[in-house]
Order: C-alpha cells, then structure tokens, then sequence
C-alpha cells in the first residue's frame, strides 16, 4: 500500500487531507479513486490504513480504518555523523541510510574535507535532503522520518557525543591495524533503546588529531574490516551492520 | 599506496612494466616519480610492493620489493546475482559490492523486470562494469577483481545454485511476515572457505512462481528486516551482513 507522511494539522479525527505533492502523486501517479487505501504516517510512530473519499489532483480526503504502532524502527537510534563528502554523495548516504533505518544525520565539516558548505545554497538542499528523507521513508514503510541536520563543526560533533549512549567512528588506520573487532563487541554491549552514534570522515579521512579528540569525546576508534570502504559506503555498512546484529540475530 | 592489477605478461622476474591508462594515472594524476612506490597485484590473490624506476605517461617500468598474500577477500565467497535493475544502479551495485568484497556479479531477468538486457550494447557494458570492479578493487585495497558475468535468464540462476553451498533469495514477503532470522541462521551454518549464492530480484522484486522455484533449488528466502529495501541496497545489506559476521564479530 502507498504511504504518505502527513503533519499533525492534515488530521481532524478520523478525517485526513492530502495536499500539494502527495495529493498529485495520489491521482496522478498512482490513479486511485475513493475506495481505494493508502497508508498515512503522522511521524510519531504511529500509522494509519486509510480510504480514500474524494480525490482530485490538489486534494485527496480519507478517513481512518485502522491505526498501528512503528514497527519499522531499528531498536536502537542511530545517528550517522557524516564528512561532508563529495558531489552528490550526501543524497545517496541519506536516501540509502533512511532504508537501512538511520534516526538522523548529522553532516559536518573537518579538517580534511575537501568540500566546503555553501552557507547561501545550505539551507535548501537541507530542505532537498529532508525530502529524499521523506521518500525513502515511504518507500521503505517506515512510520517515521529522519531528521537531516544543517552541518556543524567538527567541535559540534564532539559536543554531541555526550548525548549518545555509545559513539562509534569508522577510522581507516584502525582497519590497517587488523582491529576489526571493536565495532562488534560495542553492539554485543548495546541494548534496545540505546542511541549510537556513528561517525565517518570526508574523502580525506579523518586526521590522527581529530581521531585522538574523538577518542577523548568516549569515541571508539573501530575499523570495518580489511577493505578499505568509500566514505559513504561506510555509513552504510554500519547501518547494515547494526540492522544485522539487532534486527536479524536477534 | 596506490594500488594497479597487472596481468601475468605484464611481469617478468621481479620486473613489472604498467602500460595504458594506468601508466597515464600514475604520470599524470598521481604525479610520481623513480623511488616512489606502488602496490601491483596479479589478480591471484598475491600483492606485490614495487619501486617505481622510470616513468612516462605511456608506460611505468618498476621492480618488485615484497609480495605478501592476499588479506582483503570475504573468508567466504560471495556471488551477487541481481534481477536486471534499471538506469546505471548495477553500477553501484558492482562498485560497492566490490568493496564490500563480493566475488562475483551474475546479473539476470526475471519475469517482473522493467529493464531488458540489449545484447547489442550490452558486451560494452560488461567491459565497463568490469572496468568499475578494477577501479573499485584497486580503491578497497582488494588484490582480487571480482568477475562481472554477462546477463543470464532465471533459469541459469537455478541452474547455478547447486555450486554454492549455501544459497539466500532477499524475498520481500518473507520480510513482511516478520521473518527475520533465517539469514542470520544461514551465516551461522557457514564455515570459511564456503560459497554462498546471495540472490535479489529486480524492482518489481521477485513473482511467487519464482520464489517458489528459488526454494526447490535450495534457496532460503529471507527477509532483510522490518523495512523494505531498493533492490541495490539488498544487495549491499547481505555483504554488509556477510562482512560483519566472519570478519568483525570473529
């Protein structure tokens, strides 16, 4: 079944209206006509199987059958602290980390990203960026969407960590030394409802100095395996990894 | 260190001549000169550390220092055989599953593709994908090119199975039917050195008829978690998986 998001004022009861985008996407891609159901999700976790009453190409209305709580959620909250990477890397990292079950993202910038954040052009491919979000999260039947971050400072994130329950950055020359089991027996501590948050460097990587004062902010310093992964294949390993380990070992 | 694969006429004694573009990339984007070093591997899981001893953008002349074994491949073999997705996303899926450390790539039809193979380019397009599996090996620090495969129908997928130890179908129903501990049983089950056949349907995922065949070939089909996944990050999920199994959790 198709699924839309929708904010708190679409919804009066029982009552839905679908609007702009959603409400062409209704009638025009999709064809349906009252009768026919679709799947609102009002962001806090919980889902609503709807029918549709009246559809025109503005404005769809639908009343609500039946309401379920998430169960899409990873157990745990993760957050990927991403290096500002290249080009159009970042669309990628959060359509495909939406997918993999990411609870937000947070871009920043370091020392050896080669990409600078354009202050003028930021905030809309941050708006962009929430609605690759918003799309992955309907194609994927997650209840909820991640939140995309406008970037920060390598210091924000530092400041951040003290929130998370256990913080995990992706750090190439812990792969080089063979360590490649830190990552898993920090998810072995972890327990449903904890939050993590994982951070990768930018093309460059991260400097020793920035991995010294990650390891400092209570970062594990971990290495994923004895490949070396692009920047934003990296994310998505974690997330898998994570996916993994909670989700299907069980 | 910048890594190179060379075939075995490129290498005589301890003596490696680098032709073509990547004689090219080392002149010209890499800038080196004699007494710098490289990485050359041979595609038979041996690298070789080389001294650069004369340079031109035609051809690179160097001398082997140290050959160590391969340390970068899956302990266990990976075949992706994914349905014919559209646009260039089995680009992506050879580049990252490269990294990721599949071993080979078998693309095939099936009844829900959208995308038809066009045999006319379609040998072009294998010598490109092959050439993203070098480049993406030689980034992963990999000293094995996975085997990029020419198109093949549903039936060869069957007809492949009975060499692979183990054999997965990513199957979206099962997902829906909140399965999700077969795949990690089947990583469980596998020892180092086994193969195992990791198959994806295209977009419009794989009909029933299919599956059911999938499954008297042998094939598990299991579900990837709670989430519905794009059919290039199944195939990215399941490596993830397999690497965080036998190289991380140990």
């Amino acid at each position: 079944m198709q699924r839309y998001f929708i904010k708190p004022e679409q919804k009066t009861g029982v009552h839905i209206t679908i609007t702009g985008d959603d409400a062409s996407h209704i009638a025009r891609v999709m064809r349906m006509a009252p009768g026919d159901k679709v799947v609102c999700s009002d962001n806090s976790g919980m889902s609503m199987v709807c029918e549709l009453i009246d559809v025109t190409p503005q404005q769809a209305e639908c009343k609500v059958l039946e309401t379920y709580e998430d169960r899409s959620s990873l157990p745990v909250s993760v957050c990927i602290a991403q290096g500002l990477p290249k080009g159009d890397k970042l669309d990628m990292i959060v359509q495909k980390g939406t997918e993999l079950g990411a609870s937000s993202f947070f871009p920043f910038s370091s020392s050896r990203a080669i990409v600078k954040w354009d202050e003028k052009k930021g905030a809309k491919k941050i708006e962009r960026l929430g609605k690759i979000a918003k799309e992955a999260a309907e194609q994927a039947h997650r209840s909820v969407v991640p939140a995309v971050h406008s970037p920060g400072s390598f210091q924000d994130l530092l400041n951040m960590a003290e929130q998370y329950t256990i913080k995990i950055a992706a750090y190439e020359e812990s792969a080089k030394s063979s360590e490649h089991s830190l990552f898993a027996a920090a998810l072995s501590n972890a327990s449903p409802g904890d939050s993590i948050l994982c951070a990768v460097g930018p093309e460059g990587g991260l400097s020793e100095r920035e991995a010294a004062a990650l390891e400092s902010h209570g970062f594990l310093l971990c290495g994923l395996g004895p490949r070396i992964l692009r920047t934003e294949t990296a994310s998505l390993y974690m997330l898998s990894a994570i996916s993994y380990h909670f989700e299907l070992m069980g």
